[in-house]
């Protein structure tokens, strides 16, 4: 049963560049998320983890959303990631995305503490509901305990659900655990269960599943959307072993730093390659390498517009 | 040696007191701060980890420190939390401290991405120093790995002290391993060394240290003032001793909403027992065990003002 609350599709989880004074690169921003939806992404998720949100103040993630809508990028197709780790700031950012009619938020729980119970999970989550106070909200739950050091178990899920079954939307899995993503849909049928890692959208769909919001869409969103369009046939076993190759040689780069260096060799715009501090680009061998690594997979990213 | 650039002394990392619709109970928190440096403590940092700080907003802990100065507190008496994940929110925050007059800043990494370098943390701290551009900056690093998940070791505190030293004030070792806080005291003598757990505070001034940053002081100023002035002598051990029990009783329960639990219980004020999402009080069991343990070792607050 696919869920009738939220969306579905290919998701990019878009990359954040920057010029030379670390501030946002909005025209670079705003072409990229054109060639995105223009070349098969039917959404893009901005500020997740490799869009490297943690990094960007409340203000500039508002200025950047209000910007790409202003350029003609429909709200409808943006989701905006909102999780701040101090409650009031979650609200306000989700607040701002319902009000510029943006698909759905995806959440990070608060990230500071650690070993927190679901009780205080839960009052969190319907503090942000009640406080935002929109019934046009769609949250999206972002797993990512490697990172947030904060899980959201079934538990949980189900107790959100039963308490807002029309804004708790749905969920980004990005533990990388297929076996956690596989009890969401079995015990959740309905829900908007998206994955991080595109090897399992196949599975994914296969459940019944809502798509993937992912990091590789920004260097390959044609093969994937293909990928998402023909799951149920044989004919997506290229499409899919392509992104299994593809993923596993930048997700070794590490990933987000991957993504930028093959973006920027590709367009040969630098501010793929400018990264707010703490995080670094890859170093010039580190680079080189993946470069040539993913070149000689023949892989080549879909033309410009 | 001494340091020369920063404070020294006994430091309470003061809790945050809420009213019952999560806002911060401003009146609570100025009478807390003025019997805290009534009553024994040289100072104040707001907003570390016992205060929660990473669940308050950039505006919320700008207000909050304005209105303790329009209260009468000496702002030289304050030092403030800043670090927040996204550099910009830490400049902001940072350059309102020292335009208040605040004696420092407590700074913790950026704390959502994991398995940071050195060279991207160095960038995070240089950036930072360079954007508030103000002399009267004094910096101290927050370690606390065990939930920022990023760790300043002996390498990175070397660089940041060569390129800043008018700056970088000093640390506050949170994170409970004494070893790790006597070799920054044997590598860096004159850095600015706090402790946060009070049985090591003797052994630091010891090895000439800056004394305690700490949760203990916001129920035990009186005796951990004394503690601080008394190290060199026999009559220590008496203090020494109250404060290591009372910590291990604390601790235990968790540490901050024990603290809270003892502060209600002994001013009679709520405020103390309610507590931002997702942080939750303790629960009544453990609300009660907690006072009735405390209670038999026979210690009681210092008197009100």
């Amino acid at each position: 049963m696919p869920s009738t609350l939220g969306v579905r599709g290919l998701f990019a989880a878009n990359l954040t560049p920057l010029l030379p004074d670390l501030s946002i690169d909005t025209e670079t921003l705003i072409a990229h998320c054109r060639w995105l939806l223009a070349r098969g992404c039917h959404g893009i998720a901005l500020f997740g983890t490799t869009g490297e949100g943690p990094s960007f103040s409340v203000a500039e993630k508002k200025a950047a959303l209000d910007d790409l809508i202003a350029a003609g990028i429909p709200a409808n197709t943006l989701m905006l990631g909102t999780g701040c780790s101090a409650l009031p700031e979650t609200v306000e950012l989700t607040s701002h995305a319902v009000a510029r009619g943006c698909c759905g938020v995806l959440t990070l729980p608060p990230f500071y503490f650690k070993r927190l119970g679901d009780d205080g999970l839960f009052r969190y989550f319907a503090e942000l509901v009640q406080r935002v106070g929109d019934e046009k909200l769609r949250l999206y739950l972002y797993h990512i305990p490697q990172l947030s050091g904060v899980s959201f178990g079934l538990g949980l899920i189900e107790r959100l659900l039963a308490a807002f079954p029309q804004v708790i939307a749905g969920i980004k899995d990005s533990s990388g655990d297929w076996s956690n993503t596989k009890a969401i849909l079995e015990n959740f049928p309905g829900f908007g269960t998206f994955t991080g890692w595109d090897p399992y959208l196949r599975d994914l769909l296969r459940l019944g599943g809502a798509g993937a919001i992912s990091g590789m869409p920004n260097i390959n969103p044609t093969g994937l959307r293909r990928l998402y369009e023909t799951w149920a046939q044989p004919e997506s076993d290229a499409d899919h072993r392509d992104a299994t190759r593809l993923i596993e040689l930048v997700d070794a780069a590490p990933p987000t730093a991957g993504l930028r260096a093959v973006l920027a060799h590709h367009t040969g715009r630098e501010s793929w390659l400018i990264r707010r501090p703490p995080l670094q680009p890859l170093d010039r061998e580190q680079h080189d390498a993946l470069i040539r690594a993913v070149g000689e997979t023949g892989f080549t990213l879909p033309p410009p517009l």
